[in-house]
């Protein structure tokens, strides 16, 4: 299994996905074919378009699932998957209505190469339960791809100091997700990424690193570097609430 | 039909529902037993009693629809019911998980006063669509009480104009919901409520007021005072993409 998981695909100031350029450039070494999933936009060819020009510096050939007739055929013929940011309960729809969880776990399972960024980061998890993103459609399930075993918080953003906004902040929410569930989430600050294959994770980007939160303990810090090899054999447990 | 809704349960400087004490005592005026529910939050006897105590100075009993066998009995003898917030994910899990969806509609409809923050306020509208929590758990449908055909964006934030934040402002969050569904969405600031009965509807609270988003128009503001009684009449239409 080789993972390389984005916080988020654009860097203020930067270009679409330039801010981790080295690093995809090192992940997709070797790739020829490329299927992206678009589905979390609105505009899938648009979408394709601008991760096809993205990737050309690579000579990696990009395909949109969406253009065949059926999308699991494309992620079958490639070498790697790209699943790109955008609305994660859109995204995970089309995932089960085009029967693309299978389809992507079998391949990735298999050796391919599975990157995903925001949205597509989330999906590698057990579920989307750790989303930023408003529901704007139901998907048959919250479960997701399941290619790590622990939860992921992309755009993971600290609480605004001076800031009189009544909402939740970002670490609250992620306490209610632990009053419900036992299961690790990591808050990508934006800007990093996680590597990962079978027996090694990674953490990577930017010095501001990331936060790991696990059910009654204090949150932990990590910066770019950190092993956290050990969150592949935490074991998860989802609605362990008991009420 | 009568409901107060509010944006948001406890403002800045202020203690729990202080920053809409007289217009919660007017709509409260007669009311002798309130269901409260508690399901939002994690301590359901800790919740129950901040609002006993906030409630207490305008003679109104208070019971928890948890502490008793059957909640939808507790909802069944109340002159009004009130649903606070926290999750919505885990409130709208419990309202079906109880039966309270549907005792809570027979109760409002046969006269007894609804009033929600936060989470209760969106519980009110078709579906939970347009909620800003995590999807800690996930209920069995997103279908909620449906007591207003239009859906509501409780604690509505304005873009920080300085922020370097990549992930979507909420107009974008909006914007993606109507990419998929033709319903409006009025954007509740913090300090805003909306009184409604069967023939009209008004906006109340402090200046800053709502935003009505609706698909294919330009935002429009509302100012405390402003009669959407329009809203009442407007056909909601849920998974409308041509996707």
């Amino acid at each position: 299994m080789r993972l390389l998981l984005l916080s988020n695909s654009t860097a203020p100031g930067h270009g679409y996905l330039e801010h981790a350029r080295e690093e995809i450039a090192d992940f997709l070494d070797g790739t020829r074919r490329l299927a992206f999933v678009p589905y979390a936009g609105a505009d899938h060819d648009g979408y394709t378009a601008q991760v096809t020009r993205a990737l050309a510096p690579l000579g990696v050939e990009v395909t949109g699932v969406h253009t065949g007739s059926r999308p699991a055929e494309v992620v079958a013929d490639a070498d790697a998957v790209f699943v790109g940011g955008g609305n994660s309960f859109r995204l995970l729809s089309a995932l089960h209505h085009h029967g693309l969880v299978d389809a992507i776990r079998a391949r990735v399972g298999a050796g391919a190469g599975y990157m995903g960024s925001s949205a597509g980061t989330n999906m590698a998890c057990p579920t989307l339960r750790t989303t930023n993103d408003m529901p704007i459609v139901q998907p048959p399930t919250f479960d997701a791809l399941h290619l790590v075993p622990f939860q992921i918080n992309p755009h993971y953003l600290d609480p605004a100091p001076d800031s009189s906004h009544m909402g939740e902040t970002r670490a609250q929410r992620i306490a209610e997700f632990h009053q419900e569930n036992d299961v690790a989430v990591l808050g990508l600050r934006e800007g990093t990424w996680l590597r990962a294959t079978d027996d090694g994770l990674t953490l990577g980007g930017i010095e501001a690193g990331a936060v790991l939160f696990e059910r009654g303990r204090e949150p932990v810090e990590h910066r770019p570097g950190a092993d956290l090899t050990r969150l592949l054999r935490t074991p998860a447990v989802f609605d362990s609430a008991d009420r």
